[in-house]
């Protein structure tokens, strides 16, 4: 086989780095580029229920693989995803965005297709996706094709970005040489120049000598720039207290004996907030600062020695390093960091959570405070756990993850709807990793709605390993406390939830109602309901004013924000 | 009250123009502008179950209105509308795209607000969605704001396209003059040019003195940009025989008789495609020529006598006249073209449809053939028929529509799943014209995945007049037909879609599956029916390849254009 199609060599690629699960929908003009997936041994296609959570579905495989890819047709089918792209984007994540287009003879004599605006324009969407794209190709030529696609999944992968690439149909059935596949994409960091990280570890490691109180704060980045690793050496060799963000946690073993807590400015647990406000040093991994990660940006750090990691450049107090990428300069650090710890230094105590709920009768109504903690029991190591925009976002960072947890939150792009695909993304991902590895959803019952459809596409590929909770409160409950706490915009039509699985046709399913304490009591001590052996849903029941105190503060502080002339 | 909020000043200015309905999603940036929809007596907020269906049902509501509007959150909520934009844009549309945007001082800050890329860019979602918009306005001053949403509305309702509006939440509140709402919006076109006009219309009646065999085609833009009427008016004084196009169906009234038929080229039925090609002259009204709209461009006139009348040009043969708009053009015709009709003109016999089927054994499995002459005897006056991508939008063509039908079909855009939410919008419209009028859908099990929770809202404001038409035949027939008949990313996962009316809450509702001949016969027997009181889901089932023999030849031509090299 000394020439293969370029479709295939496509999916060739992105199966040698282990992308198995393509996400899309068929259309007109990625028809002949789907045939190919069907060539490749251990590769499927999901066949999504539609775009945006094909996109979604795509986001929550990247963020369990380190990359995905989606393929969507021109037009109807690529403009839908831009959402979901968008979060990548914002987010972090690698995503190949494969748009089948339109012939390269159709494309020259501006035909007025279907899918088209009807005016010969060809590359507008192209254009609308450059602005949410790591970089793109508009491939026209056999020739330098296989060069541009290497070149775009590399970036998308380097960067963990999402990166467009538009194929015309009548390219993907062209030979290319099959003798490319053997030269491995070069995956590789760009080195850190030597001088600049020189100069970074040594102020580093002076700062680290002087510290008395320091802390190291870890973020989303550190997970998505595949440093969760060098954190963890990094928190053993020092035995400084270690925090997240919200959008940082599952960042680091939250079983640690170092682990402090989630940092959230002033929504803090008050332990948490004064061991991180009164540091004399601040390691931050990773950061996104947005205004859910932060409490709306109220953090109160009483030092200036903050030293920032990030994956394209470190800061250090005022300083900017441009181009000392954290995941090379944290290797080279770790080399030396321990003897750089002041001997004097005594690792204080860090705040503990408490994980029990009081005494409750059987009968009492569910409270979102219950669920939380309750459910940090029943979690287990290994799981992939999934939180919704909404009161299930700021109610996970009130629970305890077991070591090896991974945490999906879209904590900075909030879109509602994001965690049903990324839900299946993440199981069809589990699917292949580990087939007992959990993948527990929590969503509200609003956010449901938007992306209901993609549960179809669980119940089709019978991801057995999904327990999908509906957190039942009669409507957008986050949007309630920002504003419109009666006003009828906040309300939802009601639907009968439980009966969505016998709908899609699930196969092997269980559907459950909790609305007390006792009965969610009664369901984690099932040993039964612990074992993933079918795709369950949960409705849980709640009040609708119900949420979580984080998010009870957090929405009085957005109100503020927008209301701001 | 001397002073109004600038939220309610844009609502009063929609409701001016009959805008009664507002659809979109809640979200943090725009709730102080939703409160404002609730001020106005006889308006609505929708409350759509996503923004991709709440754009759809915007571009149906437009199509019966005249002109809608969606309102978004910024970011996540109206990167969720740009396809169905797109659409509207394509298909020409009437659309307030509003959005409410982060308040002008945390812009100005560049905070890194959720719903951000993260990188103090406020702009750019505003950037992507000027390639699809008519024009925009990113409000910042309160001063200049009115004028901004006056110019929008009228461009938008002039042009027939979306145009793009940001509102920063803190703005919604600031007051403008109430006086201002006096004086109407200006909604008349800019007058032609006198003497280009002139001339466009003594040429066309010398043409049309000369012509022995003339004929009118009719397409989308006579329905879009108001022009029925001149139309209606144009082949009662001439005579000639009028055909549509497919995406013209319901410019014109069907049972005229000199209604000919629906021309699509080579795809035409016989006697129609020799009716209209064999004219001497060709009257083509508001041409949207793409490729499913003719039979992948195989018109095949013999004469060089094309008059194309457009909304913001005319052609006469070969030369153009820019700025003569059809609708001040077609008037100024309609008083003299009686006379320029040659004396000798004898109105030719037009060709007949075939409606009524072949006998069949009530056992007879159903058939695409079957169910559309049979259906056309079931539509009554005034019904709104709404056909979605794929075999549908092909079988309607060959079905007769009654009298002042309107008829919804994305024929250009051709974006599946579209029609679910325009029946939404179209219902919404129905209800507030006429609660009586039945809305018809036709749409594809495939296409119903895609956007199937707005059925929940059809549901939420009891949309009694709709019937749901749904074509079960396993999967993605017309994407078969193209390519990869036997190809698993053309199935789906099989719903029980007769459960869905029930999930969603529907209060009065009736589920019905045929599959024979004779059950559809029975159901068209039964009077009941055929009243409108009550949201009624019919599954028919159907081959997996059954298909409209227009659909099947179109999909041979539409794989050759995606193969060309």
């Amino acid at each position: 086989m000394s020439e293969i199609t370029l479709g295939r060599y496509f999916f060739e690629r992105l199966h040698q780095l282990k992308v198995d699960t393509i996400f899309g929908l068929p259309g007109d003009f990625n028809l002949s580029l789907l045939d190919k997936v069907y060539e490749i041994d251990g590769m499927r296609w999901a066949g999504n229920a539609n775009e945006l959570n094909a996109g979604y579905a795509a986001d929550g495989y990247a963020r369990i693989k380190g990359i995905a890819a989606v393929v969507s047709t021109f037009g109807v089918g690529e403009l839908s995803l831009t959402n979901a792209i968008a979060g990548s984007f914002a987010e972090h994540c690698a995503i190949l965005n494969i748009v089948g287009l339109p012939s390269v003879n159709a494309q020259a004599k501006q035909l007025l297709l279907h899918h088209t605006l009807g005016n010969g324009d060809f590359t507008v969407f192209h254009r609308m996706f450059k602005n949410i794209s790591q970089t793109s190709a508009f491939i026209a030529d056999i020739n330098t094709a296989p060069q541009e696609i290497d070149r775009c999944i590399r970036d998308a992968y380097i960067y963990q970005r999402p990166v467009y690439v538009g194929l015309p149909s009548n390219l993907v059935d062209l030979m290319v040489p099959a003798s490319l596949l053997e030269t491995p994409l070069d995956l590789s960091l760009k080195p850190n120049d030597p001088d600049a990280q020189d100069e970074v570890i040594e102020t580093v490691e002076r700062i680290i000598k002087d510290a008395k109180n320091p802390v190291i704060l870890v973020d989303a980045c550190a997970s998505r720039h595949n440093c969760k690793g060098e954190v963890a050496q990094l928190v053993d060799a020092t035995q400084f207290p270690v925090f997240t963000t919200p959008m940082g946690k599952s960042g680091v073993n939250e079983s640690h004996p170092r682990f402090g807590g989630v940092y959230v400015g002033s929504l803090s647990r008050p332990d948490v907030k004064e061991a991180v406000e009164s540091a004399d040093l601040i390691l931050s991994i990773g950061a996104l600062l947005s205004d859910f990660n932060t409490g709306s940006f109220s953090y109160a750090y009483k030092t200036k020695n903050v030293v920032e990691f990030h994956s394209d450049y470190t800061k250090i107090r005022q300083a900017t390093f441009p181009g000392v990428q954290m995941k090379e300069a944290l290797n080279k650090l770790l080399k030396t960091v321990k003897s750089a710890v002041n001997p004097s230094y005594v690792p204080s105590p860090v705040p503990q959570q408490k994980l029990i709920n009081s005494p409750a009768e059987p009968e009492t109504p569910l409270t979102q405070e219950y669920l939380w903690t309750k459910v940090s029991s029943w979690f287990k190591e290994g799981d992939i756990i999934i939180t919704e925009t909404g009161t299930s976002a700021f109610g996970i960072v009130q629970s305890r993850f077991p070591n090896n947890t991974i945490g999906i939150s879209q904590v900075l792009w909030g879109s509602i709807g994001y965690t049903v695909g990324a839900t299946l993304g993440a199981a069809m991902a589990a699917q292949e990793i580990d087939p007992k590895k959990r993948v527990i959803l929590f969503v509200g019952d609003g956010s449901l709605q938007l992306t209901v459809q993609e549960i179809s596409t669980l119940c089709k590929w019978e991801c057995n390993n999904t327990y999908l909770y509906v957190l039942n409160n009669d409507g957008y409950t986050i949007e309630r406390l920002i504003h419109g706490q009666n006003a009828s915009y906040n309300d939802i039509q009601p639907w009968n939830n439980l009966q969505l699985l016998p709908l899609f046709n699930a196969k092997d399913y269980e559907c459950i109602r909790v609305a007390t304490v006792g009965e969610l009591n009664d369901l984690f001590d099932k040993k039964d309901f612990s074992i993933s052996d079918k795709i369950r849903m949960i409705e849980v029941m709640l009040a609708r004013m119900d949420a979580p105190a984080n998010l009870v503060a957090q929405a009085k502080l957005s109100e503020m924000t927008n209301a701001q002339s």
